[in-house]
């Protein structure tokens, strides 16, 4: 192993084999030493889970008869940072990177997204740590028109430091590589969504729901993730895990708690 | 059922029958109307995971002949929350509380918390909400030496507007009544978990980890909620759902992606 190359942890949500994060790892190899850390299983919706009460297992896997290194992990994305730090890879990566996510991690979504909070693991970790998303949910998404944007965002982290206690949430509009028209840094959009719960009955006569709903979007800013991506621009949302809300700290002390 | 009662949704990731949700409703049911909807197994750790690839049951369930309404439900506590608000409050809470936690969800904890991720849910939805956490991991935790507070702060949030976008991170250190020095509103200590998987060979032969670690406090600041637990306050931080790294936009403007 050359030392003078970078070592790349990549992890996703959507499980090894899914085609996002296979187009991930192609990518990461061209900048560096790849060590894979994966679920086993779809992990999608799983947020910042953490397994607490079973235990997991980690197997080594390879693909195509590859020289990587690929583990599969039992557990939540964000388990996949933990146990890859602590017990797999060889030194501190220089990189995390997360995804390429089937589906868009824009505005409120980043708080649902196993993509994200294994990105933000990472930056927890000390690590650079950028989660990769398209706004795509099919298993047969093409990732092929942003890949030059994906490497470039990742060549920019690994030459500047990040900003203090943060990873980057890198959204992808579905357009053609000659519609994309480049990169916006912005703010997380306000929205969220309008649950309908799917309402059945199962066979012996037991109601059961399905989550479903509709994004919405409340925020009319031109500076937001949502209005980058429906301008066709690639959004870059700076995400933090101080979740403080400091402004908010003195009008709360005006109050008599008892 | 009296309209001049607020009504407050009740909510934890500890399951329905966990002492500190006990605790919570009984306390709640002094201030107005309740409703509980809670996981019917323990989901500590969920972080603000939801339920996407699977079905979700809910129960309405009957303790203690109480005529209390409850429900127990199959999925996360961020689940709960989305299906109190879809399918099974009679009009919008007034208020919701999440907990009491059995064990601290200061500082890092926030991310991976069940409980705190309900009640952000809970702002998410427009609810003034609180997550209650107390400092005592066992399933026999003394909750009553805060009881004041709690009901204190519920009515404080019940009696003014809650800072847009926000919900309340309360944790209570697990000290006698007489030693509580009152309420602290504090930013999130930078700290994380020192992670320490582990590691098993289960009968057959095969390698299994067990995710456990210690708390480091890298925070020397006297404003943080680990400060105040430390000093026998109760700490109380203001949480927000926009994660965006506003103070580092700028910085990210000026690098060059592609």
């Amino acid at each position: 192993m050359n030392k003078e190359r970078p070592l790349i942890l990549v992890v996703n949500d959507d499980g090894f084999t899914a085609p996002g994060i296979r187009t991930l790892i192609r990518l990461m190899k061209t900048l560096g030493e790849v060590i894979v850390v994966a679920p086993d299983s779809p992990q999608s919706g799983m947020g910042h889970a953490i397994t607490l009460n079973s235990m997991l297992h980690a197997e080594r896997v390879h693909v195509n008869q590859g020289e990587l290194i690929e583990y599969t992990c039992s557990g939540t994305p964000v388990d996949c940072v933990k146990l890859a730090m602590n017990k797999l890879v060889p030194r501190k990566p220089d990189l995390c990177v997360s995804g390429i996510n089937h589906g868009s991690n824009a505005s409120i979504n980043v708080l649902y997204s196993g993509t994200m909070a294994a990105a933000l693991e990472g930056a927890i970790e000390g690590i650079p740590s950028i989660g990769f998303s398209l706004l795509d949910y099919s298993p047969d998404a093409d990732f092929s028109q942003s890949e030059d944007y994906v490497l470039k965002i990742a060549e920019q982290v690994l030459a500047n430091p990040m900003p203090k206690g943060t990873c980057l949430n890198v959204n992808i509009p579905k357009v053609k590589k000659e519609d994309l028209k480049g990169v916006r840094v912005c703010r997380q959009a306000n929205g969220n969504w309008d649950e309908e719960f799917d309402e059945r009955v199962n066979p012996l006569g037991k109601t059961y729901y399905w989550l479903t709903g509709k994004f919405v979007n409340y925020d009319q800013g031109t500076d937001t993730d949502i209005w980058a991506l429906d301008n066709n621009y690639i959004s870059v949302v700076p995400v933090m895990f101080d979740v403080t809300a400091h402004r908010a700290i003195q009008e709360l002390k005006s109050l008599n708690y008892g």
